[in-house]
């Protein structure tokens, strides 16, 4: 069975849970916090030298890092994957997007703000630069949902879950999403997905 | 055949043109700035809602954004592309944590040290970070380098093509290379490809 080391409340530790809990795939959680020290430490950093969670390990004891190389590698061969080459390049699309345009403002700014451990990082001009690049980010899903119901088509897939868990949280970041309409639809389209499971829950152990 | 809008002197933009001169893949090159308000454009967001280069167009009309979806979709089947699940997925865990972790910090800031249309942004807060987050991204790199020759195993895969072009100039936006020697031979190694090409070059019209 995989192990995924994570912290509940993160959401790229969330992505692959989630994943894991639409596809109906049994796995093992490891609460590892990113705020007490545990993954900047020399074990850690072993396993992860980029220091983060989620870590994913295989029965093997092969080791993973990054959240949406997880779905990739989970997702392989469900629904929510896609095999024609340009569609997958397509969904890959909005991956990176998360990645690089999304999660940097977006999951960034709601750290900035919920976790204590970060306030002194949460300076004035952090915060107005996050809450710039992170509403063009959301306005910019809104305008795709405009075209296609979802990020990889017609059905969900590998990129709507790696844009979920931080599109869902993003008020408790500042973020206004009132004016998005098509977002928060696509929100509530993930939300009622058969085998939809919330941040918080986690498999029984 | 395919044409790629980018600007000549983006790393994003040379990822997918070294990939296809590197396989010998013929291409039409369109310059588009991202400097005088082109990539801004409503005619340009039309193509790209997130208003960036690189963007590919297929022959028959198809766009695709995202530098390292163009790379997935244009290395397919090549030998720079992974087939094995498991490797393909710790192929894209280096291309996600290039967008992630890499690409924000080193790129941003060279195009904060070299591009006077973004001095202004260049905030001493803004330099510190970056300079901070993009020495961490590149100490990671040459961690890894000391168990792996390249990105995706023992031979180049598409990982390393995403990470080579701002790696290449990170001294140009302030990194100290020197202490990175692992770093160092790794740059060279891709430049020693067979058919490998500079970023200044651009196929004949």
């Amino acid at each position: 069975m995989i192990t995924l080391y994570g912290m509940t409340d993160s959401g790229n530790c969330y992505k692959p849970r989630l994943l894991m809990a639409l596809t109906g795939r049994p796995f093992r959680h490891v609460e590892v916090s990113a705020h007490d020290g545990t993954t900047r430490s020399a074990e850690w950093l072993a396993k992860n030298p980029n220091g983060q969670v989620p870590l994913m390990e295989l029965e093997d004891g092969r080791l993973l890092p990054e959240s949406d190389a997880m779905l990739c590698y989970l997702g392989a061969g469900t629904v929510f994957d896609r095999s024609e080459p340009f569609e997958r390049a397509a969904m890959l699309r909005w991956m990176f997007f998360e990645q690089n345009s999304h999660e940097g403002a977006v999951a960034v700014r709601r750290a900035l703000t919920v976790y204590p451990s970060r306030r002194a990082a949460a300076t004035p001009e952090r915060m107005a630069l996050t809450l710039a690049s992170g509403t063009s980010a959301l306005t910019v899903m809104d305008t795709h949902l405009g075209r296609e119901p979802f990020f990889g088509g017609n059905t969900p897939s590998l990129a709507d879950i790696a844009l979920y868990p931080y599109t869902a949280t993003a008020e408790e970041g500042g973020f206004d999403l009132e004016p998005l309409g098509k977002l928060r639809a696509w929100l509530m389209r993930i939300e009622s997905l058969p085998g939809f499971r919330p941040k918080t829950w986690l498999p029984e152990t």
